[in-house]
């Protein structure tokens, strides 16, 4: 496609000068520019497509070189990446050196945070306005979080809410309602939302209040008043906002999301509107493109594809290899088949962890709590309890919003929760938010908890199985990785024991999880190099197998710990513990694993071989960890 | 006083057979023995008080040898032990080897869940219910959650309350309005609850509505229909529980909470109906005890007092030496008078990191959000990012709560964000939810945070000031003791530096933080057996001083590092991987600290001593650290 405004647009203040029909065409360009991207490589695009036209409103009403702008989790960035000067570069999108597919204050000024986890953008609006209301009063900066009816249950977003409230702050909070978050929304207030859309304030009374809108002045005090007249003339009807009116916020809407003028009139209404208010905008996920509209969940993060006029939407043919989350789904299938107390828990990961046919199967055992990680963790420690036999499966990055639940509901009650940690490791083109990079220290500083990860798809299975059956707390880690195996005679899983993989006189590698198959392949290439190099399988993280480890440290030549997580109390770590403890000097160990410092985004194997995490720098590692020792040893 | 009936109270099915009038005398009995026990050691006191008779009518309605009960929190649990067969060793609570002051499990089965941190309770009875409902349909086991005011804001209330609706599970939970947390209560949701108060429902109403409520028969739909009634009438007026009834509750309320006669009717009539209910009790915090009625606050968790005929209420003396907490919100009271940028947020804490003074003098720049904390944090990422320097102010404990927004909004933002972690090490009599004892590690997982801990008093403010001027997230955690100082020349605090005490030929204690007074008094003593041990004050555990730590570790006899946390990952395990990235031998390192269990109740000094952290334990390290190294080196 030729495009002619986008590439005209190097900040929002050119919007201004567009007519109607210009950005009628804008909204059409930037619908392109996301089927270009998306054909192209996985990446976001059915809500994208949902807010293109709130996102250029957001831009015409308010100037954010100064006014605030939070985009909740940030995965609906893309048209405001294309309006805030980066069209040139939006090519590179979620490639390695390229734009993130996340907001990011490297790329922009208009990008505050970078974001990736739900629910905080109305505490960072809130903060970002005391902070302007402290230091710069004079400037009259406005704060607007936009958040989608996905992220709204998470609980921070209520905590700041209600101190929103308190503050009587002026702040503005976008509700962009499109009925899903990346899976069907749940819970109570899917109920509330629901009722909304039916309200005739929508519905009925839509032409009605055009027309008021039209009368209404659009600043200062008599706005308040029209709007004040207006809310007690359809208040009997407003069931679905009641709940944010009594939550201290003023509720407006529902309002059609995707009508460009509409839209614009009603943020020009309540800019100034003093206090916290709350704008219900209804959006439909891909909107603009029949095929995502129709089956949002597929094109939330669609697989890449062509559009053939003959058949519509071909997906690009993905490898047939399953991946990891693949073989943890199905090996918790078998094991909710085989014991009846077994149940599963998502936050809004039903698709994400491939759990569809685990909720049609066992829709009595399935529980999606929504984007509410710390909720799922204490509400597995009453099933727990209870006798259940609870999996928690969240991925890495967002079980961190349950640390304080993992303590004190399932660690200090030693009860026997299975966490089950997709995407533990780097995760690729979504970057800092989403790799899984810090689980092997925060899950091994609470008592109670067996901290375990699969050396291969082999060891899935029997390590959940004897999670299920162990009594207490237990974790199983795994990466966003295609699943390998590694052809050997499989030892049974045993609470704390390694497996030995084969033994070297020259040194060893021990591999925490996802790391063995590289491991494996550096120790072959070795062996050419004349390096007789072991590789332990260590399965466990706590209890270590201090046993196996310990006389790899004294009868080996080295020890080269490897991890994929965050070297700063990690798996490494543990080991030199364990050996200082016992008395064993670790002066041939050393510790591979991810540095301390947030890591971009990339492929994943880029990444690793950007941090020497491949096979040429784990061979690398062995060749110098052989030559430090050669010295003394000879 | 003589006790008549608690002794006859083994069980609460003893409750059944007791007539009003003596159930009257047992509430006046267990308050009395609140106050017994509050006048001889600190103890959580006015909400008991409140909640006695609210106790009385849950176990007379509910059988919770099979029903299951949480109480939120916790601190409110004393009643329930009372009567749950406790009072024979009442009198040990919070005591080292006695009753703990939250519910136990260990204790009785009538205790589900340790709990201790706020909010998490209707999560666990959701879980319950659902584990139930699975495992014994048949039993048809009651669930119910009592929680307070002060723990309703915390976000996980809200994810469970949205699943709890979404699932339509049979629940009760019991809104214990006391319109008290701690501190007084803030935020919106104070004011929905404020509304609730003056219904009509409660006022002018409650004389029919007891009318109505005799009419009642206590089981079956009938019920349903007549409440449904009711509702109807009163619908118009249910301006406080609209809330709830959006969120997909049943409300009812609010109703007297010191009425046993009423409660009961109130807890038969919503026993058996279905689906999820939130009755609103109104009770006094500190009912029965007009000094604790008049003065909540003070006698949330009250000193030692006498109670004199002539003077009312005598408060004990306590000692005049200055805690910690103290030198913290003074030190945090003169940098807010020097730089205007910088706030302070506490989480409901307001009493207890003692920031009264603050919140008078400087009501602009004190936050408290209730207890929110990962609201306070992402909220502090806002205001840091506006140019702001906000200090948050959350025990260690409790920041746990917050870690994936440290992470989010701060970490990976690195903004200028200083955490103050209160109670960071073993915190007495509360036990093991309130001990900071992880710390160390979660505070060093996420890359830019500089952590840090005063030796002594007089490192706090330069600390803190150091903080301040940093350019980036800072943390500062120091104990729940009397401060101590260390004379000497004290050395400026600069990024990464330690400070060498004194330097000891045969060996080095590196104290992070709270312990290096100790370590000073056992070096003292240790010269007196001959040994010459130097020590050092670590204040930076991130970045580490390595330049120093390692030359202690190469030219003295041994290093023992001594830390109050957790050794999984802590202080001392930072102090190994830097000496082993560096290739320096860690033979002689000794680490001391927390271990991998949870550590009971008792008085700090008493756990310290138990676990080798007091002066004899520290010298008898020294002394087996010393005779190792005497082996090899001789």
């Amino acid at each position: 496609m030729n495009y002619e405004l986008l590439p005209m647009i190097s900040s929002p203040h050119e919007l201004r000068s567009l007519s109607d029909a210009q950005l009628e065409q804008l909204t059409r360009e930037i619908r392109e520019a996301l089927c270009e991207i998306v054909a192209d490589r996985p990446a976001h695009f059915a809500s994208n497509l949902g807010v293109v036209e709130l996102c250029l409103a957001l831009h015409l009403v308010f100037d954010f070189s100064k006014d605030r702008l939070i985009w909740d989790t940030g995965h609906q960035i893309y048209p405001h990446k294309l309006i805030t000067g980066r069209f040139p570069e939006f090519r590179s999108i979620r490639r390695k050196g390229g734009l993130m597919g996340y907001p990011n204050p490297e790329e922009s000024d208009y990008d505050l945070f970078v974001t990736g986890h739900a629910g905080a953008s109305v505490s960072t609006v809130l903060g970002l306005k005391a902070g302007d209301d402290l230091l710069r009063p004079e400037e009259h900066r406005r704060s607007v979080a936009v958040i989608g009816d996905g992220a709204l249950p998470s609980g921070v977003v209520f905590e700041a809410f209600n101190n929103a409230a308190g503050l009587k702050k002026d702040l503005l909070v976008i509700l962009n309602d499109n009925k899903m978050g990346i899976c069907p929304r749940v819970g109570g207030l899917a109920a509330t939302l629901d009722k909304a859309r039916v309200t005739p304030f929508y519905n009925g009374l839509k032409r009605d209040v055009a027309w008021l809108l039209n009368k209404v002045p659009l600043v200062g005090e008599s706005t308040e008043k029209v709007l004040g007249q207006l809310k007690d003339a359809v208040k009997g009807f407003l069931h679905g906002g009641m709940l944010f009116e009594e939550m201290g916020f003023r509720y407006i809407g529902p309002v059609d999301g995707h009508d460009l003028g509409s839209l614009r009139q009603y943020l020009e209404l309540v800019k100034d509107i003093r206090g916290p208010i709350l704008l219900h905008v209804l959006t439909d996920k891909g909107h603009g493109f029949s095929p995502a509209m129709e089956d949002p969940v597929k094109f939330h993060a669609p697989s890449p594809f062509c559009r053939s006029e003959d058949a519509g939407i071909v997906f690009n043919k993905k490898g047939g290899a399953p991946a990891y989350t693949d073989v943890a789904s199905e090996s918790i299938y078998e094991a909710m088949s085989r014991d009846k107390r077994v149940c599963v828990l998502t936050a809004a990961m039903c698709e994400g962890n491939k759990l569809g046919k685990i909720r049609d199967d066992f829709p009595d055992r399935f529980f999606d709590t929504g984007i509410c990680e710390g909720h799922a963790v204490a509400f597995a420690g009453g099933m727990a309890k209870a006798g259940a036999r609870p999996i928690v499966d969240i991925y890495s990055t967002f079980l961190q919003r349950s640390f304080d639940h993992i303590f004190q509901e399932v660690s200090l009650q030693n009860l026997p929760v299975t966490f089950m940690l997709d995407r533990a490791g780097l995760s690729g083109p979504d970057g800092p938010t989403h790799h899984g990079a810090f689980d092997n220290t925060y899950m091994r500083v609470f008592p109670n908890i067996v901290v375990m990860a699969p050396g291969d798809e082999r060891d899935m299975a029997p390590m959940l199985d004897f999670a299920l059956n162990h009594d207490g707390p237990t974790s199983i880690r795994y990466p966003k990785a295609t699943a390998e195996i590694v052809e050997r005679p499989t030892a049974p899983i045993e609470l704390g024991k390694s497996e030995v993989i084969r033994w070297g006189e020259d040194g060893t590698f021990v591999a925490f999880g996802s790391l063995l198959t590289t491991c494996l392949s550096a120790a072959d290439r070795l062996a050419k190099d004349g390096l007789d190099i072991g590789v332990i399988n260590a399965r466990f993280l706590r209890p270590l197998d201090t046993e196996v480890i310990l006389r790899a440290i004294q009868e080996t030549g080295f020890v080269i710990t490897v991890e994929e997580s965050t070297l700063q109390g990690g798996f490494g770590s543990a080991v030199l513990e364990a050996a200082n403890d016992a008395g064993v000097s670790v002066d041939n160990v050393r510790r591979l694993g991810l540095p301390d410092r947030f890591i971009e985004h990339g492929e994943r194997h880029e990444l690793l071989a950007d941090l020497g995490l491949d096979v040429a720098g784990l061979m690398a590692a062995a060749h110098q960890a052989a030559a430090r020792q050669a010295g003394p040893r000879v």
